[in-house]
């Protein structure tokens, strides 16, 4: 990634860096004003939806390291910003992507980086209409992307009523032996979930549910949880074989699971709606987790079976996630 | 900055972080879901107006050092990206902000910080709607803000036509004693200047505008520059003085003037316009300095006296800007 044998940022100044971006995005990269190369990206307007917008980093050491490719990082960039779209239900549209790094950089990695962005980006009909490049020291690299999508009805979080089911899609814990960087946004569940008003809260799963659980109510509701029937990805059983820990902890707790949390209404007829979601989306499990429940005094998550506040359920001791 | 016997990002978990954040902005980050809160910022339609978008970057040790206060250093953030929209005739709107930072940061420094944002932003009626908070490692500190306007007319860059006049506002130069953190966004101006079609393209000065010149026109035009008529500010002759070098040079090719660089529409009548922008603006400088001429064959920037290409200038050798 960083070398002195080979072709580097350093080798290059910045309007020559800037034109092999253009190139190597192609037309993910739309023609100025709308694209690359004016003060500002010009967008036009968008009357009868509103825009939704978020931001998320790639750090080197920390979102990704040298066991993935320059590509599976880009990939990743692109695939973290698209989850926040996903869990509004919303449609991506366009991008900037900043690049901060030290000038040994390779050009060859920043190249495959740009491949992985592009590939990813054209998928999902993406397109980078702006950034930055940014000299840090050497050894060090950064990317920011700030993504903008639009939705007709988004869906919101702590919104979620006193009935409602609680879903969960995919499986959960584990994420770090592959799923951190290979996993499959889940924006048409999102968008099926947000446009028939299906969905009352929804949530990325990006920091494990016992926390990401706590965002779907208000204050003035509780949830209850079936924990016999939280996903339990492989990874997350044979992590936790190998470590001697409890895979529950595992699936509550592990980050980077880019997964839907939601909550269904209760007006909705919960085995239609799984009927319906299996004919849609057989790739994508959906399971139903738990329910919301009145305000309980003693803690907002309840263990469904002991009716015990799942933060003191000591046997277990899931939740002491730090 | 970075600290070890004060309350450091270390002490604090994110959430904690966050809700410091959020308090420290108060009203200039809206209420949720416009403002910080949820996995993406929601925006209601501006359906009469075209977006505009630019992300810039604040990097310890390249934009910023220790000599100057924290406050200043949030101040610096939101000129810059307040600057580009500038460049376009825009009027700023939201904002989205991504702090990268060893957790060693005093959380002192980054109220300060923060400070500088608010104030900043409130001046210029920009909201702070969402961010990202990213662990580097000690001693490291970065922030990435994105920023998004409107405009009606939005100002291009290559589109001068031939006849039409070169100006530049303000003074050129020497930035880096002062004005590179501190100094007016020339949003009022810009908003003036694409509203009422006047400019026929227009730049940002961040890079010198021995570079910036050649952004206005496309490449079936020329620009003829009067160097007697270059603004050169105080501080570029008082740097050059005392490093000998030309003045001239440095008003050429020093970074982060942010003024702007405009080209006056040739059927515009340029003495009423001058007449009129003194009386709108009379803290803010106008100078005619060129006018966009036929294609020379020899270079893309002619000195009007000589007639010769500025680029080959070499017994002032104005534009080795490297």
């Amino acid at each position: 990634m960083f070398q002195s044998n080979s072709q580097t940022l350093n080798d290059f100044n910045e309007s020559k860096i800037i034109e092999n971006i253009q190139q190597w995005l192609g037309n993910t990269s739309p023609e100025c004003p709308l694209g690359i190369g004016d003060d500002c990206a010009v967008v036009p307007p968008e009357p009868s939806a509103q825009s939704l917008i978020s931001t998320d980093a790639l750090v080197l050491g920390k979102h990704f390291d040298h066991s993935i490719t320059a590509e599976q990082a880009g990939q990743k960039l692109v695939l973290r910003n698209l989850c926040d779209i996903a869990a509004m239900g919303g449609y991506p549209k366009y991008a900037t992507l900043s690049i901060l790094s030290g000038s040994n950089l390779s050009i060859d990695w920043l190249h495959q980086f740009y491949k992985g962005i592009k590939a990813t980006a054209d998928t999902h009909d993406l397109k980078i209409i702006g950034g930055d490049l940014c000299q840090l020291q050497d050894d060090q690299f950064q990317a920011v992307m700030t993504i903008i999508g639009t939705a007709t009805k988004p869906v919101l979080r702590h919104t979620a009523s006193i009935k409602d089911s609680i879903y969960v899609t995919g499986q959960l814990g584990g994420s770090i032996l592959e799923k951190h960087y290979n996993f499959q946004p889940r924006l048409s569940e999102g968008q099926w979930l947000a446009d028939n008003s299906f969905a009352s809260a929804m949530v990325d799963v990006t920091d494990g549910i016992a926390k990401e659980l706590n965002f779907l109510t208000d204050r003035f509701a509780s949830i209850q949880i079936d924990l016999k029937s939280i996903p339990i990805a492989e990874s997350a059983h044979s992590l936790a074989d190998k470590n001697s820990e409890n895979p529950l902890k595992k699936a509550f707790c592990d980050g980077e699971d880019y997964e839907l949390l939601f909550t269904l209404k209760h007006s909705i007829e919960s085995t239609q709606f799984e009927a319906d979601w299996k004919q849609r989306f057989p790739q994508t499990p959906l399971t139903k987790i738990g329910t919301v429940i009145e305000k309980n005094p003693l803690a907002n998550i309840i263990d469904s079976e002991t009716q015990t506040p799942i933060d003191d359920f000591k046997s277990f001791d899931h939740f002491n996630c730090e």
